[in-house]
């Protein structure tokens, strides 16, 4: 069977867990039910290729290739099957499929790997439920801890101890171990467009920008939306739609990026004057003194607007990476298999944590015809996944050699 | 036993019934736990003053005060039980427990009436599950029909015609009839600062400012929060933020009343630039012609945002208000009884849909130090509340004589 067939099938397979219906965007939120479905998809896609499955303490996947010809440390290659709310259907389960297809075709061309090749999934790499991105191999890595991370809560008030325990998961049972890694390889479809203004199918990573999350909090007080004369108001929502216009005046002028995408209001009701309004910023740049400069002149705007409103504002920041310089040396010697530019990106990923974990690690960006992304409309054409596919086998067999 | 101490009993029974714990506030929505609470202690109230007690089929209450020195059309007066989301205790619950007292007053007084003199309940005045205000009396008045109002759903798309069934309620048993009211008198907590600005402790209403609710869908296109270039986006955020700065602007200049109180944003995610933005827009004005030209000025700007930003904008009326002018030699009758200041509320109450309805009506407006409702900050002293008991026991017995 051609491994191009194999690709395409295991996509048509992935297409409807967790779509919804009105938008055709994916609800794939980890420890809930379309995410256990696809933990047993990639479950059963590995033994259908005779390869043992190991699924951790908090459901993060591995199962290794490791025929007679392969010792010492592996190559591990995958990505993540869980998405945003009403994500797309690339940003994930396009590495963990490319990867098995990769497989495919290093056995297909009858490679014999001198190191282990594992394919791998990493839970709640979106912190879309958590709000902790990258939270499995987070864990894995130790760069947080279990005991850290057991009383987040999702948006219902559910604790993650109890979110893994429901799914039917131990994290006594132990996570995922790293040590029979030694490089690690992640192929994603790129959230931009760098690749298609190239005119490229692939590209390699050169570096993930730094960023953070920052909960903003402004607080004023709730009242009447009738008989409230505007002079006499604390209106908490005028001060967050300014700092939301602001945030987004200063991205524009740094050549950052700054959005405010999530936010909750109090009481939220059409008569009254809110007491209370939270919403999120995500904030990225190219250095880490350019992201502290950009939201300290943002926070510093929010608080000057706030003074005039006779609000309050409390700023959290709810989680800060600081920028991600993948091994330039592994970079520039597998872009030479291909000649595949190398470019930077301004999303997170579980490449990153294992990178700052001190494993070389790579990416395989492959082209987005829009750049969209965590978004229904997330797109990629199927001959450049193939493409995307030859590429990572490439990779592997260079590295596996 | 002296009624003020009746007075004081009832508002201690109450204070309890769908308060939350952590702001103080009240969660009296309609047809839940807290109001049916109400209803039954309004119920219980009644039957203690040997009043037969009417519960129509969407929940609206009446008891009848009619000794035999009684005839002809009768007085009504009444507020309502329930509250916006963590609202304030005497919005609504103030011209129930009053109207009781002031029965209790008159009957202490030895009065007879020559009118029968009745107390109600209209049900979900605020709009705050449904989204229609005065939706009780609207119903009974026929401004809507159960037709058009069955198919409303609450936020968490239950339908009305269900909540009032799981209520026990059946609206095929029929509605409140108004056939035997020739006045309506509303005893209300004031919503602003003119009688604490005046230092009376009572006051009369002469007319309700038009308003309206105005939902704003702001659609845009989803996208990642990270890679996605700020010059690349469809942000509906931004325009949303604009339109609410510019809501508050228009309405300071015009000396009017605008908020944008209540939001919902999909998907709602931190590292996800928004697909819609939904808002709802209360607006309210000294004049229809005012109240259509600031609306018009808003949506105006937001339109012209929205082509900046690459978005769109579809703006739903979803119920506008005309003026109310209160009877006014009625108000002018009633303010002599104790030099009652007469004055205009932004505010709409079921006293407005009665006026509209053609029943002679007032209001009778009791001092709020701060000028704060719809908050659980909202308070009158209890001194006041007794003379608000006096002031409606003297309007009663004006009416009734």
């Amino acid at each position: 069977m051609p491994p191009s067939r194999d690709f395409e099938e295991m996509w048509r397979d992935l297409a409807p867990v967790g779509r919804s219906a009105s938008s055709g965007g994916y609800f794939r939120q980890p420890w809930a039910s379309a995410e256990t479905e696809l933990r047993a998809w990639f479950a059963a896609e590995c033994e259908a290729r005779g390869l043992a499955v190991e699924t951790d303490g908090i459901g993060n996947q591995v199962a290794w290739w490791s025929p007679e010809s392969a010792s010492g440390p592996g190559v591990l290659t995958g990505s993540h099957l869980d998405s945003v709310l009403d994500g797309g259907a690339y940003d994930g389960p396009l590495g963990v499929a490319s990867a098995l297809a990769a497989v495919d075709l290093l056995q297909a061309r009858g490679f014999a790997p001198a190191r282990p090749i594992g394919v791998s999934v990493f839970v709640e790499e979106e912190g879309s439920r958590f709000g902790r991105a990258c939270l499995g191999s987070r864990l894995v890595t130790g760069a947080t801890t279990w005991d850290q991370a057991r009383e987040l809560r999702d948006r219902d008030g559910v604790f993650l101890a109890d979110a893994v325990a429901d799914a039917g998961l131990d994290p006594e049972q132990g996570l995922l171990s790293l040590e029979r890694v030694g490089t690690f390889v992640e192929l994603h479809v790129e959230q931009g467009r760098d690749l298609v203004d190239r005119g490229v199918a692939v590209g390699l990573a050169s570096e993930i920008w730094p960023h953070g999350r920052y909960r903003f909090d402004f607080a004023g007080q709730a009242n009447h939306a009738g008989t409230t004369r505007m002079e006499d108001r604390h209106d908490p929502m005028l001060t967050y739609a300014m700092t939301a216009l602001a945030a987004n005046k200063q991205a524009r002028l740094a050549g950052q990026r700054a959005t405010f995408g999530r936010i909750s209001v109090e009481p939220n009701g059409t008569n009254a004057v809110p007491s209370l309004v939270t919403a999120w910023l995500d904030a990225r740049a190219s250095s880490d003194d350019a992201l502290a400069a950009m939201v300290a002149l943002i926070e510093k705007q929010a608080e000057e607007r706030a003074g005039r409103d006779g609000t309050s504002l409390v700023m959290t920041a709810e989680s800060v990476s600081g920028s991600v310089a993948f091994d330039p040396d592994l970079a520039a010697r597998l872009a030479r298999l291909g000649d595949w530019p190398v470019i930077p990106t301004q999303a997170g990923h579980d490449a990153g944590i294992l990178s700052d974990a001190g494993i070389p690690t790579a990416m395989v960006f492959v082209r987005n015809p829009t750049g969209v992304s965590h978004s229904p409309d997330e797109h990629a054409e199927m001959a450049d996944c193939l493409a995307g596919v030859e590429a990572l086998a490439d990779v592997l067999e260079e590295l596996a050699r």
